[in-house]
C-alpha cells in the first residue's frame, strides 16, 4: 500500500533508474525522432517531470512557480485540460533546451518535490505523486523501444553502450503446450488495496467457454516456419487491412529482421547478430499475431481469458497481443480533469496487450494490467501466445 | 426455413425489388463515385448479379459458361479467392459497360438462375442462393445510402424520382425512458433454423452486469441541445482521435445538415428541408454517438447487452451504433474459400451497430444482426440509443 | 480577320462541330472524371456554353436572364472574378444536371447568340465571341485526350463509336534530317491583324545562335531504341525530379503502352492494337522527350528556335514540347478583369509546347501558338523534335 | 586564377570558417531536420568532407583508403554516379556518427588532402578541389538558412550564440530610383579565366528590348503597404498555383513574421525582435515577390536584365528572384559524370535567383552567378528587385 513514509523512497529510486538507463546515452542520441510514435529521449526526460510539476506541485504546493513558463508549452504531451503543445510529430524539431537544461530542470523539480513529500501529505497528493511513479516506468519502456526504433535506421547499427536493467532469459526450446481452462464465470479487473490505472478498475464478472491457452510464447523458429509457408503471401490467414498494409509498407518478415546472404539477422539494441531461433519472436504486429494463429488453425486469447488463466502460466517476457479491443469496462468512471485523460480517451481502434516484457520496470508489472496500442505498432516488446 | 420451393419465389421478389428501386434513375446516376466507400449504382447491379454467377452457377451449374470473360475483373469486390479485381475507389471511372448492358448481364444470369432452380437443388446450392439473395437486400441498402451521399454533393439537391419503399415514421416526442435490465447470464448469437450470417454463429452465455437502456433512439431536438451545448467544441466529450477528426474534417454537426440564415436545414433524398427536431438523428458517427452519451452522463450499450434487452424495445429504424468492437464470437468459424472473406476478415478496426434501418429491406432484420462499420462512417443511416 | 458578318457562320460551324463529336458517346462516357487534369464531357459541353453566357450575353445583353441561377457555380471552371465554383477534382461527382439538359442549356444559349448576332455587334462583343469560339476549339481536342484516358482505364478497352475528324497521316520512315539555321536577330511572336492569344502577344526580337532543328518529330521505332537500351533505368538521362517520378510512378514507357506477351500494344481510340513502329511517338511527358533528347546526345528546341525555323519544317501532328518555361514575353500586358485569367495565372512551373496535332480543331494552330503542360503531363498528344 | 600555389592556402582558410560558424553550436542544434529541404548540420559538415574524398582523395590520391566504408551511404547527398545513400528526408533520424567523430573525420580528411595539395597537383585535380571549395561555401550559407529554419519553430526562439561573420547594413530609407537600359544585344554568362559553375557557361547574345530595374531592393515597409493593402487575400496578384498555396499554407506574410498583440515582429538568429521597417524584406518566395511586383504594376526582371544592368547598381545583400526559370544556357555542356549532376539535373521547375545575400561567404559572389530554388522556397535569405 502507498504510504506517505514510502512514497519518498519510491520517488527517489524510480527518478533515479531513470537517469541511470539514460546516461549511457551520446548527447545526438536525445534528440531525433524518427517517427510521430516514438519520443526523444530528451522530451521523454522533460515530459515525465513536466508531470510530476504539473499534477504535484503546481496542484498541491502553495505559491509554487513553474520552473520556466515555455516548459509546459514544449513538454505536454496530450493533456488538452493543461493547454497547448507542441505537435507530437515536431518533439524531434527542438534542439533546446540542452539536455543538460533538461536534467537541470529535472533535478531542481525533483529538489522541489522531496521537499514537499517530506511534508505532510495528504492521501490525494500521495495518489497524484504515485500515479507520476508509475507513468514515469512507463516511459522507462518506451525509452528502450524508442531508441531502438531510431537506432535500428542507422546503417551503422549503433549499441546501447550501458548495462542493460534485466537478466531475464527469453529463450525456450520447449515443446509449447496448452493449459486447460473451464467453461464459467471468472472475476476480471482489479481489486486489491493497491496502485492500478483506472482501465483496471470496474471489477466485474464474465463469463468464458472451456477455452486452452499456451503455457508460452511463440519463438522464432515457430514463426519461421510460418514464414517458410509463405505466410506473408497468402491473404487467407490476413484480415484485410492487414492485407492492404503488407502491400504497402511492404512487409514479410518482423521489424528489425534483416536477411544478409541468405541468412536472417536481427537488430538488438546489442547489434545486429544472427537471429536466435529459440528466442521469443518479437516486434510484430496485432495483424502479425493474428495471421500466424490463424495459420497455426488456432487464435490469439481474449484478455479475459488471459487473465483468467494468468495464474497458470509464465508470462512477463514479452507484452502478448490479444484478441480484445481496449474498451471501457461495464463499471468504469473516468476521473475528472486533466487525469481524466489518461486512458479513457484512447479507447477506440486500439487492441489490448496483456503481461509485461523484459523492459518492463521492476514493479512495474500486474496479471489486470491493460496495455494498448494500435494493431499496426511494431516497435513495443510484443510476442505471440495462442488460445484455441 | 429455406426449401427449394420457395427460394425461386424469393429470387424472383427481391431482384425485382432491386430493379424498382434503381430504375427512377437517370443513366448518369449510374456512374458517380465520389468516395471509395460508395459504389456507382451501376456496379452494384452488376456486382450483385456476378454473385450469383460466381458462387451459384460457376459453382454448381454443369458446364456454365460466363456471360462476359472480363466482368469478373469489373464486378468481384473483395474476393481474393476469385482472382483480380479493379481498384475499389476507381469503379467509377468505368463507363462501360453501360447501365442497359449490366441489365442485359442481370436479366442473362437471371433466366439462367431460374432454370437452374427449377431443376432439383442440394441444399449447399440453395445456401449459396439464398446468401446470394441476403447479400442482394444487403446493396439494397447500400443503394440508398450511396446514392443520398452523390445526390447531397450536388448544389442542385437533387430528390429521388421514384416511390419511397417504406412509411414507416421516425418521429417522437415523447419522453425517454430505460428499461431496467437484471444482472446475470444471457445467451447471445443465432440459434434458429433459419438464414443468418456466419458472425452470428457461435451462440453463446455473457455475464451481464445490471444496466438500463432506452425505449428510443435520440432525436435531432435531443442532439441540437448537445450542439447548443458546445459538444462539437469541448474535447472532454471526445476520444482523442475523434477530437483531431473533426479538426481536420471541420466537422460539427450530422452529416446533411446545412445551416442557412441561422436555421437548421436537412438534406434527404426528398430534397433539402428545415430540419425536424422530433426526427431520429441519424448519419452521426460512432465518434459522435460516443461523444453524445458522454455529454449525457451515459454511455453506448454494448452489442450484448443491446441483444439481451431488444425484445423489450422497439427497433429497426436506425442503425444503433454500440460500443463494442466487430470481433469474432467465441464458437466463430470461418467459412472456407471465398464465402469465408465475406465476414472474417474484417473483424478489426469496426465497431457493431445493432437494429436496423428504415431502408432496411423487408426480411432482412434480426435481432441477432451485427451491422458493422468503421467508427467514422456516417453516410449510413446510423443513430443513438442511450445506456446507463 | 473577324468581322461581325463572318461571327455569325463560324459559331454556327464551330458549335456544331462540337456536337458532331459528342454525340457518338454513350450517356455513362459524359461523367465520369478519373483525375483532377481531365474534365467530363458533360461538364466541358456545359463548360463552353457558361463561357458565352458569361462573357457575351451576361456581359453585352441587355437584360439577359441567366438560364439558371445555379450553373455558373457548376460551370466555372477557374475564374475567380466569376466568383465561386466547385472543386476541379469534384466535376465527375455530379450526375445532375443530365446530358440531355446540359444539351438543352446549350441550345438555349445558342439561340440567345444567334439573335444577339444578330443585331449591331460592338467590336468589343466580337472579339469576346472570337474568343469563346476559340476556346470552344481548345475544348474540342481536350474532348478527344479526356475521352482515351478515360477509356485507356478500362479493361474493355472501349473505342470511340463515330467518326474521326481527320485523315492526316503520321507515319514515318524517312531517316530524320535537321535543318541549319544561322544565328542572328529573329522576330518572335504574333503580329497579323488575325486572332491570338494574350500569350502570343508582345511581338520582340530574340537573338538566337546558331542551331539545327529535325524536318520531322521522333517516331515510335526511334523511341523503342531509347527503351532498349535502358533508357528508363539509366539515371544519367533524367532530371533530377524526374527520376524520382519514374520511380514512384511505376513508369517505363509511354502512356498506353501495353506490354502482352512480348509485344508491344498501344490503346488508342480505336481498341488496343500493336504498336505501329513508323508512327510518331506521342502521349510522352516533357521529361520523357527531355531523356529521349539527351540519349541521343541532342537536345529539345527553344520555342523561339521552334518559331524561327518553323516555316521550314512539317508541323502539326503531335505538340512538340519545347526546352522553354512558359513565361510571359516581354511586353505582355494581361487583360483586365476575368478574361485576364485565361493565361497569365498559369504561367509558372508549366513548359511551352509549339505546332498542333492531328486533333487539333481546323483553322486552330498557327506557329506563334504557346500551348502548355506541367513537365509530367503525358495524356495530351505529345511528341518529341529534335535540336542540336 | 586559381593555382597549386594558392589553392592550398584557401583550402586552409575556407575549411576553418566553416568551423568557425559551426562551433558555436550546441551538439543538440547538429542533429535535427525538420523539414526535407533543411540538413542537419552535422551532416552539411560529413557531406562537405565527403565531396573532398569522394571527388579528390578517392579519384586522385594512390592507394586512399576511405576512412569509413559507411559514410559514403551516409554522406552522399544526390550523386547517382556515386552509388547509394540515405534519403534525403532521413538525415535527421541518425543520431551517429557523433558530432565530434564527424569533426574526426573532417579531420582526417583535411591531413590527407593537406599532404595530397603539397605534392605535384594536376590542373584537373586542382578544378576538383576548387569546386570543392566553392561547394563548401555554398554549404556555409546555407548552415545559416537552415539553423534559422530550425531554431525559428521553437518557442524558446533561440539565437546563434557565436559573432556574425559579416557587418553589411541592408537598411534602407531612401526612395526608390529606376536605372533606364537601352534595347539591343547584350552578352551574358561567364567568360574569365576564374572559377565559376558549369551553368554559368555558354556565354550568349540575348537581344533585350529597353528596360527599368530598380536601383535597390525592397524594404519591409513597402513590402508592409502591399500586406496593408490586402495583397495577401486579393487573388489578381498571384499565380493560380501560388493562390491555392496560399490557402492550403494559411500564408499572410513572410516567413518569420509574428503579430504579437497588433505588432509585427520579426524573428532572426538574433531572437524575435519588433520588425524594421528600413530592412530589406526577406524571406519570401517568388510567388510573393511576384505578387508584389504585379501589385506595384511592375515585374520582376529576367536573369538577362540583371545581369546587363548588374554594374549599375548595388546588390549583394538578398537573393533576388528573377522572372527567368532555371535553364541551361544555348551551348551547355553537362560535365561527365558524378560531377555533372551538380547543376543540370535541376534545371526544371526551378527560379533563378541573382546576387548574393549578407550570409554569402567572402569571394563567392559574381554577377553571373545562377542560383536556383523552387518558385515557393521561403527559408532562403531572398529579396525583391522591381523591373518595369
Amino acid at each position: 500500500m502507498i504510504t506517505s513514509e514510502n512514497i519518498l523512497k519510491r520517488y527517489n529510486e524510480i527518478r533515479a533508474y531513470t537517469e541511470n538507463i539514460f546516461r549511457p546515452l551520446k548527447t545526438e542520441d536525445y534528440v531525433a525522432q524518427p517517427i510521430t510514435e516514438t519520443s526523444p529521449p530528451k522530451w521523454s526526460l522533460g515530459h515525465t517531470t513536466w508531470f510530476f510539476e504539473t499534477f504535484v506541485l503546481k496542484k498541491f504546493k502553495k505559491d509554487y512557480q513553474l520552473y520556466n513558463e515555455d516548459y509546459p508549452l514544449l513538454f505536454n504531451s496530450y493533456y488538452n485540460y493543461e493547454g497547448n503543445r507542441i505537435s507530437r510529430h515536431k518533439r524531434g524539431d527542438l534542439t533546446r533546451p540542452t539536455v543538460e537544461e533538461v536534467f537541470q530542470y529535472r533535478h531542481s523539480v525533483d529538489q522541489e518535490m522531496i521537499a514537499f513529500m517530506q511534508e505532510d501529505l495528504t492521501e490525494e497528493a500521495t495518489n497524484f505523486i504515485e500515479l507520476g511513479l508509475q507513468h514515469e516506468q512507463q516511459h522507462q519502456e518506451l525509452f528502450w523501444t524508442d531508441l531502438k526504433y531510431t537506432f535500428s535506421l542507422n546503417p551503422l547499427f549503433p549499441k546501447y553502450e550501458g548495462r542493460f536493467p534485466f537478466s531475464s532469459h527469453t529463450y525456450f526450446n520447449n515443446p509449447m503446450k496448452f493449459i486447460k481452462m473451464p467453461e464459467g464465470i471468472y472475476e476480471i479487473g482489479h481489486k486489491e488495496n493497491a496502485f492500478c490505472y483506472d482501465n483496471e478498475l470496474g471489477a466485474h464478472k464474465v463469463y468464458l467457454h472451456d477455452f486452452q491457452i499456451a503455457d508460452r510464447p511463440v519463438t522464432n523458429a515457430e514463426y519461421l516456419e510460418f514464414m517458410n509457408d509463405g505466410g506473408y503471401q497468402n491473404f487467407d490467414h490476413w484480415h484485410d487491412e492487414a492485407w492492404y498494409w503488407l502491400q504497402q509498407e511492404h512487409i514479410s518478415s518482423p521489424l528489425y529482421w534483416h536477411k544478409k546472404e541468405g541468412k536472417w539477422m536481427n537488430y538488438s539494441l546489442t547489434g545486429l547478430q544472427p537471429l536466435n531461433p529459440d528466442q521469443l519472436v518479437t516486434h510484430i504486429s496485432y495483424y502479425e499475431a493474428f495471421a500466424f494463429a490463424r495459420w497455426k488453425g488456432m487464435r490469439l486469447p481474449t484478455e479475459f481469458e488471459w487473465e483468467a488463466a494468468s495464474s497458470k502460466f509464465e508470462w512477463g517476457k514479452r507484452w502478448e497481443w490479444t484478441e480484445s479491443a481496449y474498451l471501457p469496462y461495464p463499471g468504469y468512471k473516468r476521473a475528472e480533469g486533466a487525469v481524466g485523460e489518461y486512458n479513457g480517451k484512447f479507447m477506440v481502434n486500439q487492441k489490448v496487450l496483456r503481461g509485461a516484457s523484459i523492459y518492463t520496470s521492476p514493479g512495474h508489472s500486474r496479471y489486470t494490467y491493460r496495455n494498448f496500442f494500435h494493431p499496426l505498432a511494431r516497435w513495443q516488446f510484443s510476442g505471440i501466445r495462442l488460445a484455441k
